[in-house]
């Protein structure tokens, strides 16, 4: 059977990542390569409490078909909720997702044209590059240092080429951790505002903080339509869920609604409606404190193995939240190679850093997961994986 | 702000369509224009006894990132069921969908280039259309009779163009209510395996039969790679869940499955378990005989009520199941005209066909739906529509 698949497809998948990734799933390592959040943290009674709560009370109407832009109080929910964060949107600013991945996937759909150009973090979340590189664009990297993306080195970038987009992790980035300045967010909202070129701000970790004073999204301080944002129940409640949501001027939040109905109609409207009884009968703050505790202790775990068995010429970021650290090697190592070994002699996992980087870099670079992992397994799988960075190096 | 959209963003929406969507949403009228199915079918007590269940059991598991291709016990158990009808498939077959839609959208996604052709039933499931049109494809419209699309027809077509996917909604269709014959059925399977041509069944009503034999689907008579398959739980469970399935070649599959990982990572995970467990507790033919008798009841309101107040120049079709009744008024008159006057006068909504077809014509055609609304409401509405029709005819 030869199928004439459409040409988008040849730029859909890379087979080396879809390895790697593979590789890294073994269940007889310690893994620090998944993206999972712990699942030990999911509210599981009071989400049970919420299905049946909404069951028993809204009945059949809670699983009919509904709105594609979203169940409207959840969205009602949301706006205030965003409003805390600094964000001023109404409901019809917003739209409800599955996910924070579909809304990154319906932006590159309703913007990209085979040959555009987005500009991105170098590295940055291969899992948005992956749909964008789907739609056939091409990727303006732009370098990064402890303060997150180089806004000096954008600007200058924008004087040679125009991108349909921006796209931004920019709190506790994955994969580095790293967190965009106050002073750079303000930077990059005014460019994006005065070059009109849009913005996705991609915003799933930016609740867990464990350190460090909080910084307002770039949505909040850009007073710009030009400046997009997505966000995630799936690290604060449950991933499995697949409940996130994008927020933007009302004409682009129309456009991400016409992708919904063609797509998939609309989120699961029993889920929509659960997680806003959910929200209402619970306080979501002093649940993602206890989140917020179990990571802490996990970095904390993880930073301090790092100090005590990786060798000296091996550097890694520190992350104030989120669920990452990323680790550097010194140049003309291959993080890749080293996996292979890792997974071999070590039985530990991690993600090497080559496929976030669209400028064919990255070698040398490595991410791991603190979510998902207990402080002991932290503390060995580390050992081990300092052991044999210093057998190889 | 001026926003550079995506190409393709022009052919997403026809704004004289979703005008004509909209009216048809107005609450004061009897609605015969939705594709709803009822709300009183929906097995709530039984989906939240699944929903307890299964978070009681399985906990954080059921609510953490999984495959994208679904939950295998849920595959497995579909693959059992698709058995029965006729339909040889393992679970690598299947890939589990946030409804039919999203299978259909990802055909479009994964097979078509702007200016590609695909063959489809004329009239044909406008929400199918959409999509396909989103990605700048073209249609070749197979004209249909009361036993479906005249295959006859499509071989003579394909003499001259080379479509790169024919889709059909062979049983009890969406607008028509028309079912594709046995031969034709066997003759269509035979065409798109001799000229290598991939074939997308849509089948969401399938199991709603209210008379006469069943009929095969068009993937168990058609022993070849080149049919694939989609169904939904949304007409015989609940549409607000949102799982559909897709079943091909395991090649096929595999690239549904990356469209999946692109586009939400996963359908819900939570609501694939409580699935899973829904059927392994229910009888679900049982449950459907249940609906069967409700739609059967409503049908035959219709088509009594049709018989007895539309004049006599108007003709309609008998569906054997599913949810639609589609009416032809004589030559020049154009439904669009009369849905105005039949919201305003009458209050009364239905679909006017014009959007169904994709080679300009049914003006005089328009789609009622028997399943949302109950026998007295029905006879009413179509009393109501029958005068205005005499009025205006």
């Amino acid at each position: 059977m030869k199928i004439d698949w459409a040409d988008r497809v040849a730029t859909m998948e890379d087979p080396a990542v879809k390895m790697m990734l593979k590789i890294t799933q073994r269940t007889d390592v310690i893994s620090f390569a998944g993206g999972l959040p712990s699942a030990k943290t999911f509210p599981v009674d009071r989400l049970a409490a919420a299905y049946a709560a909404v069951l028993k009370e809204q009945g059949g109407a809670a699983l009919q078909y509904s709105l594609a832009e979203g169940y409207p109080p959840l969205r009602e929910l949301l706006a205030q909720r965003l409003e805390r964060s600094g964000i001023a949107c109404k409901p019809e600013n917003i739209v409800i997702t599955s996910g924070s991945q579909q809304a990154i996937d319906f932006i590159g759909r309703l913007l990209l044209n085979p040959g555009d150009l987005i500009a991105v973090e170098n590295p940055a979340y291969l899992a948005a590059l992956q749909p964008f590189r789907s739609y056939q664009a091409s990727f303006l990297p732009v370098p990064m240092d402890n303060d997150g993306m180089d806004v000096d080195a954008l600007a200058r970038q924008l004087k040679k080429a125009r991108p349909k987009f921006i796209y931004v992790n920019p709190t506790f980035q994955n994969p580095t951790g790293i967190t965009l300045s106050l002073e750079r967010r303000r930077r990059l909202g005014e460019l994006a505002a005065s070059r009109e070129i849009l913005l996705l701000e991609d915003n799933p970790y930016g609740e867990l903080r464990f350190g460090g004073a909080d910084i307002p999204p770039i949505k909040s301080l850009a007073d710009s339509d030009w400046a997009m944002y997505t966000g995630t129940f799936s690290k604060v409640i449950a991933p499995g869920l697949r409940v996130g949501w994008f927020v933007a001027h009302p004409e682009i939040a129309a456009k991400v609604t016409a992708a919904k109905q063609l797509n998939d109609i609309l989120t699961n409207s029993l889920t929509q409606r659960a997680l806003h009884r959910f929200l209402t009968d619970t306080d979501l703050d002093a649940h993602i404190a206890t989140i917020i505790g179990q990571y802490r202790r996990q970095r904390d775990a993880m930073l301090a193995a790092l100090a005590a068995y990786f060798p000296g010429n091996v550097s890694w970021t520190q992350p104030e939240g989120g669920m990452f650290i990323w680790v550097t090697l010194p140049p003309g190592l291959d993080a890749r190679d080293l996996l292979t070994k890792a997974i071999d002699e070590a039985k530990v996992a991690f993600v090497p850093g080559t496929p976030f980087h669209t400028d064919g870099g990255g070698h040398n670079t490595f991410r791991l997961s603190f979510a998902n992992t207990g402080e002991e397994e932290i503390a060995s799988g580390i050992a081990r994986l300092g052991a044999l960075l210093a057998r190889h190096m």
